[in-house]
């Protein structure tokens, strides 16, 4: 899936992820008017969804939604997630499905089902949550990240393995110096690289990809360097804080290596003064052109 | 919710908490029969965990419920999630929704809603999956946490943060030295046990508890001498080799301070030899029976 990723990036000049962190407050007045509970506030997160998707689809190669904001909703809101999952996947979109799961491997195992395996009933296997790539927290270790390598391979899927967070705090436990003198994000660093390193693909990145923010430009680069055959999944930019110049270490020579998630400063670009009269759902395209010139302009040709 | 925990052990005079980690396959193959497509395997999972909790809810303080078996049945795995979380609560049960999610804050404060807050919509809060407590993975730090701690305190829950895992490969970087001497679990349960100090309820334990498993006493000792007001969560017993002569290291002087949880030894109990010719639900209330007499024989008694 890492080289399907990477050939859209190419075509599209574009390593633009949209993030669909679609809180029910982020919406135009018109979608939340008369709306209560759960089940009619997820139809409203669900049109609003699909008139983003339909009008990024061909410049963005990629959505990444953030569960946390459907689970809030409880199973309406899982529902609101799966629609999410399935018409961004039908409009050619690859998804991440951005959950950060993580546990004992028996159980790492019902989460990579979940999302990017399929779960067996009475001999017949089908999917439940499907999406193309997952975020997963690396905290238990190998064991807690071997099912989901079982699931890359069988279904030629990828994750994304937390390394250096884009929050204030991440730095509390990450930045932590160890023993031998490397920093947790270092050596969680390095873990993540061998963990994929059998699954490298055409573009020489593997499977196995981590998520690194745009937030921390010194940390990153460091990684970039230690991590050659890692992909980034980074996060941060725009309302978080992060630019294009902060994250431009994260590429490679060819203006590869990673793709970059904005949530809010797309999905709520309609109400910046810059987009003034335009709908949300155009809005967000001229939100994604714009942070597309940012990129690449930056970054420069990418698959040179 | 500590407090509330803690009373609930002391009278029942058992530290155990049933996990029900509830894969369709743990079934017994009359519940199975015939069964396809993820509705019907869930609606048998809901049978199934009904009368276990029925079974056992006068005998234990609490159960925790493994979220990732139900994801992998995707939105009708959610329904059965939602309705055991509400069943076992309806029982008097104290219920440990075992998630162990993560994010930056502001994600953070989505899960939060979800599992221990409410949600708002429309003016209107209502809560999406009720639980009382949540386990939850510190890597990202303090602003990570802070939404969970903030729920806490307005709607008396507890939370539970991963200090040290059961399984096999918890140590490949929890067992990490760090440079000023203490392995980063050590740098874990401090960071734990300095969020949960202004929460110390009358027990002396805070709301902000750790996950620390019964496989590794040696570490569990040093957590236990370290983390003075941090009550712990306990996996690993039974089915993945803990014994009450491991973990009793986790208990103070006076028998308090964790709760042991058991799943697969007590769900699926009617598999065991021991249980011959006890129904499900049978065979997992003798099986609560055993370990309460297991751990009282071992800690002693418990709030002397």
């Amino acid at each position: 899936m890492i080289d399907k990723l990477i050939k859209r990036i190419i075509e599209l000049q574009n390593p633009t992820c949209v993030g669909l962190d679609t809180d029910f407050n982020y919406l135009p007045d018109n979608l939340k008017e008369g709306v209560t509970g759960f089940r009619k506030a997820t139809n409203a997160i669900c049109e609003f969804n699909k008139n983003i998707i339909d009008a990024v689809c061909d410049i963005v190669p990629a959505v990444k939604v953030q569960i946390a904001y459907y689970e809030m909703y409880g199973v309406e809101g899982m529902k609101a997630f799966k629609y999410t999952l399935d018409y961004a996947r039908k409009k050619g979109l690859i998804v991440i499905a951005d959950c950060k799961r993580n546990d004992i491997g028996s159980t790492a195992s019902c989460y990579s089902k979940a999302y990017i395996g399929k779960t067996e009933i009475g001999g017949k296997k089908a999917r439940a949550l499907p999406a193309d790539m997952l975020t997963v927290n690396g905290y238990l270790g190998f064991d807690g990240i071997k099912p989901f390598v079982s699931d890359i391979i069988e279904n030629k899927k990828s994750i994304f393995v937390l390394v250096k967070t884009s929050n204030p705090s991440g730095g509390e436990l990450q930045n932590l110096k160890l023993e031998n003198g490397k920093c947790i994000y270092e050596q969680m660093g390095e873990l993540v690289e061998d963990w994929g390193k059998f699954f490298v693909g055409k573009y020489g990145y593997s499977e196995v990809g981590a998520v690194v923010g745009a937030t921390h430009p010194e940390e990153a680069a460091r990684l970039r360097s230690q991590m050659k055959n890692t992909f980034f999944l980074i996060p941060g930019y725009g309302a978080q804080g992060g630019s294009a110049e902060m994250l431009k270490v994260c590429f490679d020579k060819r203006g590869l290596g990673g793709i970059v998630n904005s949530s809010r400063a797309i999905i709520c670009a309609y109400k910046n003064e810059k987009y003034k009269g335009l709908g949300y759902a155009e809005a967000a395209r001229a939100a994604c052109i714009d942070m597309q010139k940012d990129l690449s302009s930056t970054i420069g040709h990418m698959g040179k």
